[in-house]
């Protein structure tokens, strides 16, 4: 069932010329049912009652119920990387539930900065891996702040190699987690010492050294493989 | 520190063109250390005792010790995939700490067969990642086999929708553990059933659907937040 991004579930939609296109692509024509969602949440069917170059327009059918969110919204914090480095650690994460990803400015960090045309495709994987993976909420890519302007937290986690302590022994949905990840040079030790001044909680990956696109798919990984 | 592949740690060790090549353009000259490693557990301080345009010769020093490994090794059996996506799947496993990777021929897979070329490649990638995240080991890369060659396991799960059971619930570190990951289109209702005839438990990934290179890495970060 192809799903499609909207702004608003309403009675009747009207798609742009792009995602027109794609249906035609998909060989769809009018009475064929897709589902929206607005990426907030709600999914709904829709049937298509027109198609041509420019446009199509769908009216609205019944709510569905999308892939389960996590009980929490779970917030992605993670240092800026090189080259598509970002977009795979966006596109895995929107797949193993994160909701918000905040983009980090840190003391090592592999690049100082990113382009807007850069946070918008960021933007676009994110769209792109919630359709597949049957999620109604998209994340969102939050610009670049520098770590120290990272908040305190009742519930965070930061991944640093010597800590024993264990994510998911720690986890309590009680509240929405933030995982914390680095860039390839790894925190400074006063960006780890802020970072606990703040609440956030040191927790292993393991005795081997991981890139920092690994690290926070296998944080989230690890919240994932918990069933929720 | 430079870290080299070697076939046997021995007094004296001689280097192929290639990797002489590769510590001319680190600058390295006699009298330089690097480590050595056998890729089967071993690693050693090495010191250069002579670097040409053909050759550099080795002298051996003391043993070290590397990144741990798991308590038992940990085997990935991976369905073909397309593309790039087994090259990042062996990447990225190599660092979360397999030891072994079965490549599986299944029902839907996206690629029927796997090359001479590619298979010779993701040996380079499992030595190159086994490098950069320090261990001692590089894992071995075994060409495909038909799902129904999975011999019966004592402690063997695969990633399954639907399912509840969690693996880090389940894992029993007596014997190492061998987990299963499907093709994009997933394993047929009849490729699970052999799978749980054989002593595999279908294990949760969360709510969503994960892309199928998504999944191997979501189940070795969870055996990794563990600390292993």
């Amino acid at each position: 069932m192809h799903r499609v991004r909207v702004d608003f579930l309403q009675e009747s939609i009207t798609l742009t010329a792009r995602e027109a296109r794609h249906l035609r692509v998909l060989r769809l024509t009018p009475g064929d049912i897709v589902r929206v969602f607005d990426g907030h949440g709600q999914e709904a069917q829709a049937s298509l009652v027109r198609l041509d170059d420019e446009l199509a327009e769908l009216r609205l059918g019944a709510l569905v119920d999308a892939a389960p969110e996590t009980p929490q919204p779970v917030t992605l914090a993670v240092a800026l990387l090189k080259g598509d480095k970002l977009t795979d650690v966006v596109r895995a994460s929107t797949e193993l539930g994160v909701s918000r990803i905040q983009l980090l400015s840190t003391r090592f960090a592999d690049v100082p900065e990113i382009g807007n045309a850069k946070l918008q495709r960021l933007d676009r994987v994110a769209q792109e891996a919630a359709k597949q993976s049957r999620r109604a909420v998209v994340p969102v890519v939050l610009r670049p702040i520098p770590l120290s302007a990272l908040p305190e937290t009742t519930q965070g986690f930061v991944a640093h190699p010597g800590s024993t302590s264990r994510l998911t022994a720690l986890l309590d949905w009680s509240v929405g987690p933030t995982l914390v990840s680095g860039p390839e040079g790894g925190f400074s030790e006063q960006e780890i010492a802020l970072l606990r001044s703040r609440g956030y909680h040191a927790v292993t990956l393991g005795q081997r050294i991981l890139r920092a696109e690994t690290a926070p798919l296998a944080l989230l990984g690890a919240i994932a493989a918990t069933g929720v």
